[in-house]
C-alpha cells in the first residue's frame, strides 16, 4: 500500500474578513446559507479574493474535487492499495482512508466538506471523514512513510514510470492541491526527492491519474 | 491526430415533459432559470428523473464534465494532437476542436452548456463552440477517421498500451460519456473494433486518461 497527500490544498471555509463582501453575501444568500460556512470559491468570489494573501493557492474547491475523485476512481484506491488525505493551506488534515464514496457532483462534494469543517465528522458512505487540525509534518509523523516523494515541476527530471518502478511499499507521495506556484519552502522540507515527470506544468488531477496508473504496472501486472 | 469522441453523452437540457415536476422547478427557481434552459442533473432531479426511458444513460452532466476535463489537460490536447467531440443521447454534437478553455468549475461548465443548447454557438476564450443536431454515424462520415476503436468492458481483452501502439494516425476512440450499460447496438455496429481495457468496470474519465497518456508515450517519447 502506498499514501497520496494532496498537500496545500486551496479548500477551506470564507475566512471571517471576507465574509461581508457583497460578492459572498450574495452567494451565500444564493445557497440560504451563512457566509461562514460556505468553501472559499475563486469562481464566485474572485472581486473579494482580490490581494488575498498567498491567493494564487486558495479558493479552488473544484481542483480539490478533481484530483480526489481521481485517485479514488483508480483500481488502487478501489483495491485498498491506496490511502488518501487532503491537507489544506491551512493545515487542516482530511482522511479519505479506504472505500469512501465520494460525490461526483461538485455541490454534493461542497456540501459534504462544509458539513465536515462545520461538524468535524461526517459519514460518506459506510465510511466517516474526519477533518483535523494537522500539519503535513504531523500526519507524516503518524503514518511514518519508507519514503516520501513529492512531484513537481520544480523537481529533478523523471518520468512517471521510473519514479513508480523505485517506490517502495509503504512510501507517501505528495502532488500540490493548488492551481500554481510550487511547494512551500516547509513541504519541500520534508520530502526525501522531488520529481518532475512531464516537459510542461500539468494540473495535479493528470499527475495523480498517471502517477497511479504507472504504480498499478508495477503491482497488479 | 487523433480523435476522441464522448458517446451517447448524459448531457441534455430538462425535457418539456418534467419540466413541472416539484424537483425540477424548485431547483431552477434556485437559479433563477426557466426549467427548460437547464441541465437535466440526476443530483438535482433524481425523483423527477424517476422511471425515464433510458433513465441510466441521462442526466449526469458531471460525468460529462469529468471526461471532458480530462482530455482537455492533457499534453496531447494542449499541443494540437486530439480533436474533441461530445455526442449526446439524443444525437447532439458539441465540437471542441483545438485549444478550448473549458471551465473547470461544474456551475460555470454547465452555463457554458446551457448557453450552447440556447444560442448554438458559444465563444470559450476565443474559441467557438457550436452545437448541432447530429448522430455518431454522421460525425464519423463528417471526419472520416482511419479506424474507428471503441473502448468497452464487453470488447475483446487487451490493454492501454497495446491498443495505444496499434493506433494508427488519424484514428478515433470512442469511450461512454453515461454512467453504466455499454454502447447502444447503434454505437457498436459502427466500430471496426471493441477493446476492453480494465478488469473492472471503471469510470470514462479515468479509461481517457489512461488511454491518452499511453498515446503520447507512442509519439512524444
Amino acid at each position: 500500500m502506498i499514501t497520496l497527500i494532496l498537500a496545500e490544498s486551496s479548500l477551506e471555509l470564507v475566512p471571517p474578513d471576507l465574509a461581508r463582501h457583497p460578492s459572498i453575501t450574495s452567494h451565500a444568500q444564493k445557497l440560504g446559507r451563512d457566509a461562514s460556512e460556505i468553501l472559499l470559491d475563486n469562481s464566485w468570489h474572485f472581486a473579494a479574493m482580490k490581494g488575498l494573501r498567498n491567493e494564487i493557492k486558495r479558493g479552488r474547491p473544484d481542483l480539490v474535487h478533481h484530483s480526489v475523485l481521481e485517485a479514488v476512481s483508480t483500481p488502487l484506491y478501489r483495491r485498498d492499495g491506496l490511502n488518501l488525505f487532503v491537507h489544506t493551506i491551512h493545515d487542516k488534515v482530511i482522511r479519505l482512508g479506504l472505500q469512501v464514496r465520494v460525490p461526483r457532483s461538485y455541490h454534493r462534494f461542497a456540501g459534504l466538506v462544509e458539513k465536515l469543517y462545520r461538524e468535524g465528522r461526517v459519514s460518506a458512505g459506510d465510511v466517516l471523514l474526519e477533518i483535523s487540525d494537522m500539519t503535513l509534518s504531523g500526519i507524516l509523523d503518524e503514518i511514518s512513510p519508507s519514503a516520501v516523494i513529492g512531484l513537481s515541476s520544480r523537481g529533478t527530471p523523471s518520468s512517471y514510470a521510473k519514479v513508480a518502478a523505485d517506490l517502495p511499499d509503504g512510501a507517501c507521495i505528495i502532488v500540490g492541491g493548488f492551481q500554481k506556484g510550487g511547494f512551500s519552502e516547509k513541504t519541500s522540507g520534508l520530502l526525501d526527492s522531488a520529481y518532475s515527470v512531464e516537459d510542461m506544468p500539468l494540473e495535479g488531477h493528470v499527475v495523480i491519474s498517471r502517477m497511479l496508473y504507472e504504480y498499478e504496472k508495477t503491482i497488479f501486472m
